[in-house]
């Protein structure tokens, strides 16, 4: 199947398989493509929160409206902007690039800079704000890669960002959710994913110049 | 190659090869990928520009601090929010489903105002906020896809949207750009992509719960 015929096929499932789990190799492709994510100069100011523990989201469930994608899927995955994007933050970026490329930190002196004035220029919301973009962008990826690898996923913004945040401690870790997915495997009864796909038509979409 | 391998081979080109451009196929199956997306409540609250046209790409070009991405990939595309996700726009959504599924509008009424509520509660900024967001999940999906076929991509959020705007006059469609990127073929001067890929160590992006 080309990328379009998988892309074609997912649909945001809301009836998963509860008996199908990704195996250890399709949540590492799943995770590894989330990882090669574009982000905004690279900076990736998220963290990936994978949950499996069957109480946590039971939990999760109670703070997302009582979807049953929360229990019924192979794993919820939370993607959670980083709250502190500062200097140090950008420092700690910069030293990570100078590692994997072998190169002197000097060299990276006006990247840094640049990164510093583009986030200092913006109010503690603008910044969160950033980095729960670039999140959706991850969240883009991981939509395309499951597609690819035939793995059912669900993106989801109706849930209570304040409430995981608490299950999840993520506060306290710098972090606060802003969006989610449910991966698995759509079962049988799964209403949405047979009927046709809705998408604003082309000529309606698209403006060419 | 793997969806994985296709998103290590994947980078931010910055220097464009200006003779090779996109066959008709290749960016119709780039932005099949874009409108296949997936979006909040599948609502798709943006619009995608699509420009060739190099007198307006010089102009684009100024308006994102001469980078020359914007005049030697083969196409700029441009992300743009919708303004107004009103009751509106979100009845002429409900329609489209209602047409596409050849169901009742009356079946989808649940549906609609749900939508309604979400979008109604939200102030203007909020909305616009929301929009953009969507959009970069079609540019996740995009950066995926292109590398899935082969395209070459770079998104770019170092751009002026207010210069933006006016000169593709999407204020008065209702629109404003959020994030762009370029696409073509990467040429062989290109620095970065040569270089190791920088990514967040596994263990700092993922929490397992």
């Amino acid at each position: 199947m080309s990328i379009i015929e998988k892309l074609q096929w997912r649909a945001a499932i809301k009836s998963f398989d509860k008996t199908k789990k990704l195996t250890t190799q399709q949540l590492n492709d799943l995770l590894t493509a989330v990882r090669l994510s574009p982000s905004g100069a690279g900076v990736q100011p998220y963290k990936i929160i994978v949950v499996e523990n069957p109480e946590v989201r039971e939990k999760l469930r109670d703070a997302a409206f009582g979807q049953a994608q929360l229990t019924h899927s192979s794993q919820v995955i939370i993607f959670a902007a980083e709250t502190n994007v500062d200097t140090a933050f950008i420092a700690k970026y910069i030293d990570l690039i100078a590692k994997t490329r072998e190169i002197g930190r000097e060299h990276l002196a006006g990247f840094e800079q640049s990164i510093s004035n583009m986030v200092g220029n913006m109010t503690e919301e603008q910044r969160i704000t950033w980095a729960a973009k670039q999140a959706y962008i991850a969240l883009g990826v991981l939509a395309a890669a499951a597609a690819d690898l035939g793995i059912d996923a669900c993106p989801m913004e109706g849930f209570q960002p304040g409430k995981f945040d608490e299950i999840l401690g993520l506060n306290k870790l710098g972090l606060t959710s802003v969006v989610i997915a449910a991966v698995g495997f759509r079962s049988d009864e799964d209403v949405y994913s047979k009927q046709a796909k809705v998408r604003r038509p082309v000529e309606e979409l698209f403006i060419h110049i």
